[in-house]
Parts: structure tokens; sequence; C-alpha cells
């Protein structure tokens, strides 16, 4: 048992404020790192101190093990925090953390080096009865033989590369005929991405839904699961709006899961907080798809219906502390939604808006989190993930959630840049995102630039037409006019009916 | 059963809102009311429709119920929500929606009377074995038997008008000498500030705790209790902070108090939600206090323990429906905090601090939650009450709770008025607050103006130095030296410690 003091995070943008608000009700001193853009980031204003580590590229700032290792060192920090991406899945910066006698707030760099490996984790989750779609049980050594699992699983297959994950390196096989030139191709696009051409196939699942499972685990033995979330919408393999609990799982199907989620973290002697990945079919079969070895983003729903701080459960547990519940003491209670919302047009195929954030007022009150990395007055750039903030709501059941979700996106502010609202309004408005009735293919089925169009001339834009009408309205009718004809469709009406109400 | 589709809300500010917010996630429309300076507030840019009822004055505009339904009536809208203070507990308003057919989003008024009259509460209240404080049980009529009646309990005991509430219209007397002097004075203010002299003398607790108790009723004949709220910390008898549940309640003691809330309820046959106040002395027997007939400030720190929406049910019940639960599935978990954040100034005397909100950046993250009426660039007036915002947050437990509080405090950054922040810091780092050791005095007993200047060379300081340096950091040195020999104490310093290891 180490007690930790001093936290570097090693990240920057929402997650690493979100992980300094943690240190700060626990009473441990914050270090932040930053590149020369985010000099005035909230993070780095946040934490107790902070230091300069490089330009805006990663590689040569929040990739760098050597810099970061160094400021831990410089600060006296004894823990580093490493978020989700940059280094938060590198086996390496976990073991250097280790040699030096830094505190790595997250697994051991076996259980995220096992886990990196598609075909290792494949066999060593095999080996402790966790499910896997039918496919070669490790990378594909004999096409011959591939090919006969194949017929046997019937078409369409999976290949994917074994270094791959998060939905890249994936190439689907329609059928038999295009099954040795599709291998060909993932190979070669598996040793162009990864460096590693190994690939393995797998039945391609109809219909999928990504159901996943929070783990948390400690040095004594102790591995919880803090249940399910469901992250189906997801664009380009990329989640986007996010949930908890899972609207589909039965009790007992959740039961199951969650075994076979705990099995395949002890099956690496995992300790922290980490995610198994699921796919479950139409028949509510249910696919080990990987393991996650840090928090996700989306972990924020989870804490909403557990009242757990899972950023505290990693910092104690990192302090080689025991787990301060048992299994049965931790309960969910209600629905949680996430929206990310990201700096990108949905009406020009999501390409980042980047901008200066001129307006930034998040939606409140009862039943609303907003985690946000961003402040009004800052630049939204094209060196990092464009995300602004995620947005989420609580309530009794997913149709509370969901409404408040709409409630809060009407409220939501936000100039400078356009954003991802219109497009989670429309998910969220969608009669089959809010029946259920869906798969991790909702946005290529149901979206489209012209399907928004409806959705935009929104609220945001009813009330920064009545702002200008105010500033306006005693300066005659000419220029009322002239932006009345400038309106985007309905607009202006529906503005002047709110505005001739209040007169 | 009336289902409702459009509701006016009689109030402003953040209450307003909060009113709005609930009806959005209900699917409701919405009507504002707004006097002239309320014109561009929150409230009105939300609700779906906004009507001009008057000038600045109350008297004029927010407290004339021949406006407020003519309003009703034009709109087409089938209730009106009072939200607190205002109209809500009038029980000639709750009588004229009745006459008008609209409905009254609140009890009927025949309870608002009953209950309004501290008297005829008592009464009722005794008859429903609710316990009192030692004391005349109705008003006084003979003051020699009062004398008497003083002399058996023991002084000092309190002089109390019967038209009262709130705190206001209550003298204390402290030995025998002073009783008819005081009686006499007693009567004279009651009759100036209620023009109704009556008055009722009961014993005068010493070290009280102030504990509540919301209670939700149906029509049909279901009366719970949402458990319990701490509001010790007063201010001139006014809450400043509230937390739910309240710490020293053993759950022998919280049911025996749920029982005379709901007992209390019941004796007025109570529709709607309202809050019996009680005290609870150092030996932990507990007095009634006072019944508020309506939504209380506090309420979200209930809200935020149960996960329920005190509104949604206001507004279900008020459609005569039956509460959704039983008893048995009213759970609370954790424990939240209320800060009240005025535009006060607590280094003098808490006068108002009027102003333009220059800045106004909400905290946010896990277990935050703000409620507010005003925005960034809006006008704080002497019009009307100087709240800024509720902000609450939620923890595992008190500890966790108040720990999360004093970081959302630290992150709340208001420019263009003091608040009371710095007070809100000195009360929740205090020993005796921490401990749970402490009661309505706290404030006359343990803070001073001396007391705050400390905790107000806090963060939000520090960032608007930190702001303005970085904006001369180019322009040398002088500037530089200017600001910091005008800098309050070890403000500077702690700043340039910070922004050195940054570099």
């Amino acid at each position: 048992m180490a007690e930790i003091n001093k936290i570097l995070v090693a990240n920057r943008g929402e997650i690493a404020l979100r992980v300094i608000r943690t240190c700060k009700e626990l009473g441990k001193e914050t270090v932040a790192v930053y590149s020369t853009p985010d000099a005035d980031a909230p993070h780095v204003l946040q934490a107790d101190e902070s230091v300069h580590i490089g330009p805006a590229a990663s590689s040569e700032s929040y990739l760098v093990i050597d810099k970061i290792i160094q400021v831990a060192k410089d600060t006296g920090a004894d823990a580093i925090h490493p978020g989700y991406g940059f280094l938060s899945e590198n086996a390496d910066f976990s073991r250097r953390c280790q040699e030096e006698g830094i505190i790595f707030i997250g697994p051991k760099p076996k259980a995220i080096r096992l886990m990196g490996d598609k075909t290792e984790a494949r066999e060593i989750m095999s080996k402790a009865d966790v499910p896997f779609p039918p496919g070669t049980k490790k990378e594909l050594e004999d096409v011959e033989e591939a090919e006969k699992i194949a017929d046997d699983i019937g078409y369409p297959v999976l290949v994917k590369a074994a270094a791959g994950g998060g939905g890249k390196g994936m190439r689907i096989v329609n059928n038999k005929n295009e099954f040795r030139s599709g291998i060909k191709a993932a190979k070669s696009e598996a040793r162009n991405s990864f460096g590693d051409d190994r690939v393995y196939i797998e039945k391609y699942l109809v219909e999928p839904r990504h159901v996943e499972f929070q783990i948390i685990a400690d040095e004594h033995g102790n591995t919880f699961h803090v249940f399910d979330r469901e992250c189906s919408i997801q664009r380009r393999h990329q989640k986007v709006i996010e949930e908890a609990p899972c609207s589909i799982l039965t009790p007992e199907l959740r039961s199951e899961m969650a075994e076979a989620a705990i099995a395949a973290a002890e099956a690496v002697d995992y300790v922290g907080a980490g995610t198994i990945e699921f796919l479950v079919d139409a028949e509510r079969n249910f696919y080990f798809l990987e393991m996650n070895t840090r928090l996700q983003v989306e972990h924020p729903v989870t804490e909403l219906i557990t009242g757990l701080d899972l950023v505290a459960l990693q910092i104690l547990v990192a302090e080689g502390k025991e787990l301060p519940m048992t299994q049965d003491e931790i309960q969910m209670n209600g629905h949680a939604v996430e929206c990310r919302i990201y700096a990108e047009d949905p009406r020009d195929n999501f390409l980042p808006s980047t901008g200066t954030l001129s307006k930034h007022r998040i939606p409140s009150g009862n039943g609303v989190r907003v985690d946000s990395g961003v402040e009004e007055g800052q630049k939204i750039t094209i060196n990092y993930d464009p995300m602004i903030s995620k947005l989420c709501t609580y309530g009794n059941d997913r149709d509370h959630a969901i409404k408040r979700m709409l409630r809060a996106l009407d409220e939501y502010e936000i100039a400078g840049c356009r954003t991802t609202i219109p497009f989670c309004k429309y998910v969220l408005n969608h009669e089959s995102f809010t029946s259920g009735d869906y798969d991790t293919h909702f946005v290529p089925d149901y979206f489209s630039r012209e399907k928004i169009d409806a959705a935009i001339t929104d609220e945001s834009e009813v009330k920064a037409l009545a702002a200008a009408l105010l500033k306006m309205e005693d300066s005659g009718q000419e220029e009322e006019q002239k932006l009345k004809s400038n309106s985007p469709n309905g607009v202006y009406s529906k503005w002047w009916k709110h505005r001739s109400k209040k007169r």
C-alpha cells in the first residue's frame, strides 16, 4: 500500500479535467502537462502545477514517454493517470513507470500487452470460456483450412487484423469467390497499418449490438463488474451516443455476460478499471469483441446509474487498497445517456469545424452532467480530437433520460463552430432509437445530410436571431426586413411568433 | 383526471426555469410571464410563449392575481405552477384558479389557509399528535395564564406572531421580568408586520437543528414522505446551505419524524408537494415548526438522493393521477449538499452586490447540479432576491458531497459582482460543520467579516490575475510590477509560483 499524494495527468481536454476534479475531491495534488496550443486550457488552469512538454504534435508532446516521466520526477509526482487515448494502453509506458518507481494508474504491462494483441487475447479468452464468434481460433496460418472454416460458419465472414482494434483493420468477405483475394487484401492492409500482417477470420454478425461491461479489480482478488453500457450508435466504428444500462439485456443475459466479463479480466490478472466489449446478435448470443485496458470515454453513464466515481476507484486500487464494497453492494438505478458533442459539421460529412468558441453555455439543472475540456473564448483546432464536451443525462428510465437529453440539447448554446448537436437530436428523435430496435448500422442505415436539414434550423438559430433582433429593435423596420429575407427556412417566422406573444 | 397540456409558470428566475425544464421533459407547453427588467431572462427565452405583465415592482407584476389569470386565459394555459415565493402560498390565488377552471399546481386553498395561520395549524397538528414545543396551545388570550405557562416551561421562551412564518415575527423573552413588556412589544410588532396582533408563546429551544421532511400526496389517499433535509445553516432565519439526508437522524428517529410529517399533511387533507419543518433539540426531541405548502428552494437535494423529479410529481398529482410508486419504493442513496449563491458581499454585511454578470462560468462534472436563472451578460438588480444560482453536489456520503462542493465552488467563476461563494467555503471548511456538531446559531456563533478575509483571496482572484498577466506577458516588466504591488495578500506570489512551474 502506497498512499498517492501527487498525480501527474498525462492527457488533455475533458478527461484531464475530469481526473483533476476527482483528485481535488480526494485531496490529491495534481500536475498537468500541456502542449503549446493548450497553454491556457482548463486542465492547465485547474491543476495545482502545470508543465509545458512540447509543440502541438502529440508525437512531440503527449506521446513522448521520456518527457512525461521527466516531468513526474521534476514535480515529485508519485503517480501518473493516463486518461484514455495517448499513452493509456501503451504497455511500454506502464512498464517504464514501474521501473521508475512511479505508480501507473492503470493495469500492469502484461495485461495491456495481452489484451492489445487480438489473437493472444482470443486464445486466453477461449481458455477462460469467454464466448467468441465462430471462426479461426488464432491467427490464420493455412489459407485452405481457413476457407473450410469460412464454409462451415457461412458467409459473410470478417477478416480481422490481429494487431487491430477499435474498428480498425477489419474487412468483410461476402462469399467464397472473394475469400482468397479478401485475405490477401486484409493482410496487406494490416501490414501497412500495423506493421503486422497476421489476420484471423470470424463470423460476420448481422444486426449486432455493441454492449460492454465495466470492470473494476483490486490486487486482493476482487474483480467486480459495474454493469453494462450500450454503445451501438456509432459512426465509422466510433461511438457517438452511449447509454447505461443496455435496454435489451434480460436479468439472466446480464448476469451471464457479467460473469464472462469478470472471467475475461481474471484471465489476465487484471487490476484497475477496464471494459470488456461484446457484440450481441439478433438471437441475443453474445461474443467477446475486445478488452479496453483503460477508462472509457463513456464511463460517466456508468457513474450516473451507480453513484460511483470510477476515477476515485482507479486511484484507490492503484494505491494497493481493497475495493470498499462487495459485488452485491454495487447497485444500479435509473438510466443514463451520453451524447458526444463534436465540433464537426453533420451537414458536411462530419468535417471538423474549427474556430473560436465564441459562445459556450452548457445546459444544467436536474439530471444533467457536462464534462467539457474547453471554455468559451478558446480555439477549437485541428491538432486534436474535436470533442467539445460529453453531455450526459440521467432519468428514472430510458424514456425519461432521452427526453431530458433532448431538453438539454435544446438548451446547449454553442457559437463559433458547427457541432454534432443536430445529429444527436436526429438520432434521439428517431423511432428506431427510441423503440430500442436498432443495431450498430444505425447511422449508415438511417442518417443522411438531407434528413438533418430540418433539425438544423433549431432553437439555437432562433435564439441567435432573437438576440440580433433585440439589438436592432429600435433601429427601424429596414434592418429587420433584411434579416428576415436572409433567415433560413422558418426560423424568422418561428421567432416572430414567439416574440409577438411577448409584446 | 385532466391531462395538462400547457402550464403557465407564475414566477421568475431559477425556479421558473427549473419548472420549464421539467415541462419540456414531460412534453407540456409552457408560458412564461415577465416584468420589464426580466424581458430577456432565461425563463423567458426557454418558455414556448412569454407575456409581459408589468413593471419591476412585484406588486404590479408577479403578485397581481388578475394579470396572471388573464394571461392564462389568453394563452389557453390549463394549469399554473406558482414556484416558491410570490403567489405560491396565497390561498386566494389557489381559490381563484379553481373558480376560473385552471388547475393550480399546488394544494387546495383550505390547506394553504390552515397552514398559513400558525395558531390554527398548531391546533390541527396537536389533534394529529404532531409534537410541539411546550407552550400555549393557541393564541394568547389571558396574559396571566400565559405567564404561568412560561414559568412552568422555563425561560427563555419565544413569543411568536400567529400570522408569522419563515422566521418572521419572533421575539425571545429571557426571564420573568421581561415577560409582560415582551408580549406587548411582540403584539405591536405583529400588528405592524402582519395586521394581526395574535401571538402565542412556546419554549425557546437551545441548540436547535432545523430538520424538514418532504411530503408528496395525491388525491387517492397516498401521502408519502420523500425523506429529510437538514437546513440549520441559516443567516437571519434564511437558509443558506442545506443537505439531504440529515446526518443526526437515527433510522428510528427518521421513521418517527416521517410518521409525524405524514400525519401533519393528512390532517389538512394535503395534496401536492409540501414540507413539514421541525426543530430538533440537543436531546433529539423534535417539534413541529411549520408546514410550507409549496415547493421549497432546497428541493434539489431531495431529488439528488432519491432520483425523483418533484416538479414532475407535482404535475402528475395536479392532473389527478395516482402516485406511481409505494412508500417503500422511495429510496435514498448517498448524500447531497446545496449552497445558495447570492450576489451579496460577505465582507460587507451581505449587502446586495448589484451589477452586470460579466462572467458566469458554472462548475460541472460528476455529481454537480446547477440551477441558475441568470446568464452571463445579464444584470443583477435590486428588484428581486439576489440569488445567482443554487449549486448542489452529490456524493456517496456527506464527506464526499462536501469535498465535491468545495471543488465545485473553486471552479465557479463569477465576475461583475461580489458573491457569497467565500462565505460558503468558510462554512464548508469549518470544523463544526464538517463534524456535524452545529445548530441554527452557526452563523452568529462562528462567522465574522474578519474570518472570511483569508478565504476571499481565493482561486478566482488568482485566476483573474493570471488572465491579466497572460495578456501583458509580452508588454514588459513594468506592467507586471504594477499589478504585483496592487495585488491582495499572497495572490500574486501564489499565481507566480503556479506560472513559473508552467514555464
